[in-house]
C-alpha cells in the first residue's frame, strides 16, 4: 500500500471509530485507560528493550546528547507513563458536560453540551511519552486519533502503540480508534493535512520548521504550541527576596522551554536594591546578562542590550534586563514585545497586581509566582498537548477539554419559525 | 493616503483602542449602546435619506430586486436597528465571566476568565444592518473593530457609522474603537487579512467566493459562516401532523437560508401515511420534489433523485426525499451527506430522539422542532454574527460570547517550579 492509501485508510478507520468513541461512558474510558496503565507496567522490559534499539541508532547517527536524553525510556520514565495514564483515567470526563441550558419564550429548551472533536491528528518528534499522552488525552475526550511520531523513536512508538491497542481493545476500545503511521516518510504528513473531511484537528509538536510547514499547508484546522517570550516585572512594591527567588526560577530552572523568562523588567525605585544580588546569582548560574543603559549604570559589567534583545526568545541561559520608570511602562513593554504566553508581576500592592493582571494581554498572567508554572500538569490537567498563544479555540495550556467542541441540543414540541 | 496606509492606520487605531475597550465596565458598555440606539432613532430621516442614494444607484446599476430589498432601510427597519442595539445593551456582559476557579496543592489559585479577542475585522456585503449588529456585538464583548461593507451600501454605512461613532464617543467609547474602511477597492481586504499582529479575527459575511478567498489567503484567523445541508427525519413514531408542520416550515418559510431543510428522510413504516399529504402541501407551495425510488412508488409524479441530490444545498424551493428503513439508516445518511449545521428528528419516542440527538454530528440537533430555529435571535443572543459549522472555537450560532477568548489569572505567594 502506498503512503497516500495508508494514511487515507487510517483516517477512514479513525473517522468510523470516532462515532463509537463519542458514545463511550466515563466508566468505559476510565477502565480502558487503567488497563493501558497496567499493560505499560507489565510490559516495561519489552518497552525498554525496543527503546534501546532507537537509542543505539540515535547514538550511531550522532544525535545530540539532549535529543538522546529526550528519546530514552528507563524504568522510572516508563513508570511515569503508567502513572500519567492512571492520573488521566481519574480526570473528570469533559464529554457530555452541560455548559449551559435555558428555555426560550416559544417553549424550546436549549442545552449546550460538550462533545468530542472527532478525529485528532497528532504529528510529533523525539519523545515517545507524547505517544502515551496523546492517546490518553484523546481517549478521555472521546476522540479517535492518528499519530505520526518521529523516525528516531519508531521502535519505541511501535511497541507502545501495540501495548496500548491490545490492552485497549480487550477492555472495550473501539476497533480502529488508535492509528499509527509507521512510515518515516514525511509525505505522510503532507497527505494527512489534506484530509479535512476525515480529520478534525491537527496538533503538531516538534521543531518550529515543522510547525510552520503544517500551519501554512494544512487544510485541517491546526492547534499549535506558540512561541514564549515571557517577562517578569519587579514592581516598586515587590518583596525583594521573593522577587529574586521567582526571577531566578523563571530564568534558570529550565531555560530551554517556552514558559521560561527572557526579559526581566525592574522598577527604577528598586533597581539598586534588587539588581546587584540578582545579577550575582545569575552570574553564578552562568547566565549571560544583557541590560539597558540604566541596568549598566547599576551593574557595569553587563553587556549593553540592543533593540533586538527585547524581541529575542533566547531559550538559553541569556537574559535581557530593563529598568522601567512605572508599572505602565512595564505593561506597555510587555504588550509590545511579549508573545502573549506567560507574564508575571512581583508586588505586594494589590492594586498594582490587579492592574497588571487586567492590562497585560497574555494566555496566563501571574501574581507573585514564576512563569514556569504555566503547565498542564501544574494546573491539574494530568497532561498537556501544548500551550497555545493563539486566541481562537484554546488559549494557554491545553488538556483534554481543548480536544472537545460543543453542540446545541434543542428539545421542542412542534415549534416552527414564524 | 493609499489603501495600504489607510488600512494599517485604522488597524493601529483599533489595536490601541482595544486596550481601553477591554477595560470598560458592563454599565459603560450598556450606556454607550443605549446612546447609539437613541441616536439611530433620532437620526432616522437622515439614515433613510442616505440609504435612498444607495438604493437609487443600485436600481440604476441593475441590481436584483432581492439585493435591493436587502439594501433598503425604511422607517420600520431603522427602528429595528435601534431595538437591536437596546436589546444587546441588556445582554449579560461576557467579559470578566469566571469560567472556572481552583486552588492547586502548591497553593496557587487559578482563575480562568473570559476576555475580549481584541480587534475584530468584519468584511461584509449588502445589508447595512450588519454594520449596526457588528458594532453592537463588538462593544458588548469589549472589542475594537474595523468594518468594510459593500460598495453598494457605502452611503448608508457611512451615515450609520457617523451616528454610532458620535453617540458612542460622547458617552465614553474610546477614540478609534470603531473604524470603517471607506474605499470600495477590494485591495483593502487583501491588506486587512495580512495584519495578524494587529487584527485578532476576520469575520467574512457575504458571497461564497468572497469567503473562500478570505479563508485561503488570510493570515489572521477566520471565523466564517458555513454551508447548510440540513435534514429533517420523520421517525416511525412521529406525530404525523407535527411532522408535516415542521417539514413544511423547515423547507418553505425561507428556503434561501442556511438552516432551511434540503433533504427529508422518512421512515418506511410511515411513508404511505405521511408522504401524500406532505407532498400535496409542497406542490401547492411550488416546491419541486425529487425522491428516491420508494418515494416515487408512493408519489409517482416526483422527479427521481440522482446521487448528486443528496449532496445538494438547493437554497431554493426544491426538496429531495428519501425513505429509510431505520433510524440508524437516517443517522448514517445525515452523517455522510449533512454539512453538520442543523438536523431535526420528529418522533414521540424518547429513546429514538436521544439516539438521534447523540449520534448525529452537527452544530445543532433538534427534537420535534424546525431546523429554521437555529438562529442567534431565536436562541436569545440578541443578534448573531453567523452560524459556524466548524468545530474549533465556535460551533453553531455565534453571538457576543464567540467574540471572546480566555485568560488564566494565577495568584501566588512566591511559588516557583521545583
Amino acid at each position: 500500500m502506498g503512503i497516500k492509501e495508508d494514511v487515507l485508510a487510517k483516517a477512514e478507520s479513525a473517522k468510523s471509530a470516532s462515532r463509537l468513541m463519542a458514545l463511550l461512558t466515563s466508566e468505559q474510558k476510565s477502565r480502558i485507560l487503567m488497563a493501558m496503565s497496567e499493560a505499560i507496567l507489565n510490559e516495561k522490559d519489552n518497552i525498554i528493550f525496543h527503546n534501546s534499539i532507537d537509542v543505539e541508532a540515535a547514538k550511531e547517527s550522532g544525535l545530540s546528547a539532549s535529543l538522546i536524553d529526550r528519546l530514552t525510556l528507563d524504568e522510572k520514565r516508563v513508570k511515569a507513563l503508567a502513572e500519567s495514564l492512571a492520573e488521566i483515567s481519574n480526570l473528570p470526563d469533559p464529554v457530555g458536560e452541560v455548559i449551559s441550558e435555558w428555555v426560550r419564550p416559544i417553549g424550546i429548551k436549549i442545552r449546550k453540551i460538550r462533545v468530542p472533536l472527532g478525529v485528532v491528528g497528532m504529528l510529533y518528534e523525539s519523545r515517545p511519552n507524547v505517544t502515551v499522552d496523546a492517546v490518553a488525552l484523546c481517549i478521555i475526550s472521546g476522540n479517535a486519533c492518528i499519530l505520526k511520531g518521529g523516525s528516531e523513536a519508531i521502535n519505541s512508538n511501535h511497541s507502545l502503540i501495540k501495548i496500548l491497542n491490545e490492552s485497549g481493545l480487550s477492555t472495550g476500545l473501539p476497533d480502529g480508534a488508535i492509528n499509527f503511521i509507521e512510515t518515516a516518510d514525511r509525505n505522510s504528513i503532507v497527505e494527512m493535512i489534506k484530509l479535512d473531511n476525515l480529520v478534525d484537528i491537527i496538533i503538531p509538536r516538534g521543531s518550529r520548521e515543522m510547525i510552520k510547514f503544517i500551519r501554512e499547508h494544512s487544510i485541517v484546522p491546526v492547534l499549535a504550541h506558540g512561541k514564549g517570550l515571557c517577562h517578569t516585572y519587579i514592581d516598586k512594591f515587590a518583596d525583594i527576596g521573593m522577587a529574586k527567588k521567582i526571577s531566578f526560577n523563571a530564568k534558570c530552572q529550565r531555560p530551554g522551554v517556552c514558559n521560561a523568562m527572557e526579559t526581566l523588567l525592574v522598577h527604577k525605585d528598586v533597581a539598586s536594591e534588587f539588581l546587584p544580588d540578582m545579577c550575582k546569582a545569575y552570574k553564578e548560574a552562568n547566565v549571560e546578562l544583557r541590560g539597558c543603559k540604566i541596568t549598566k549604570s547599576v551593574i557595569p559589567d553587563v553587556i549593553e542590550a540592543k533593540d533586538a534583545d527585547w524581541s529575542s526568545e533566547y531559550l538559553d541561559l541569556i537574559i535581557s534586563i530593563k529598568v522601567v520608570s512605572s508599572l505602565d511602562e512595564a505593561i506597555e513593554h510587555i504588550n509590545v514585545y511579549g508573545s502573549g504566553h506567560s507574564e508575571s508581576i512581583v508586588t505586594d500592592d494589590r492594586a498594582c497586581a490587579e492592574k497588571f493582571l487586567a492590562e497585560v494581554d497574555a494566555a496566563a498572567v501571574f501574581h507573585n509566582a514564576s512563569t514556569r508554572l504555566h503547565d498542564g500538569g501544574v494546573f491539574g490537567f494530568g497532561a498537556e498537548i501544548g500551550i497555545s498563544t493563539q486566541k481562537l479555540h484554546a488559549r494557554g495550556t491545553m488538556g483534554a477539554r481543548e480536544l472537545t467542541t460543543t453542540k446545541y441540543v434543542v428539545y421542542g414540541s412542534g415549534q416552527i419559525r414564524e
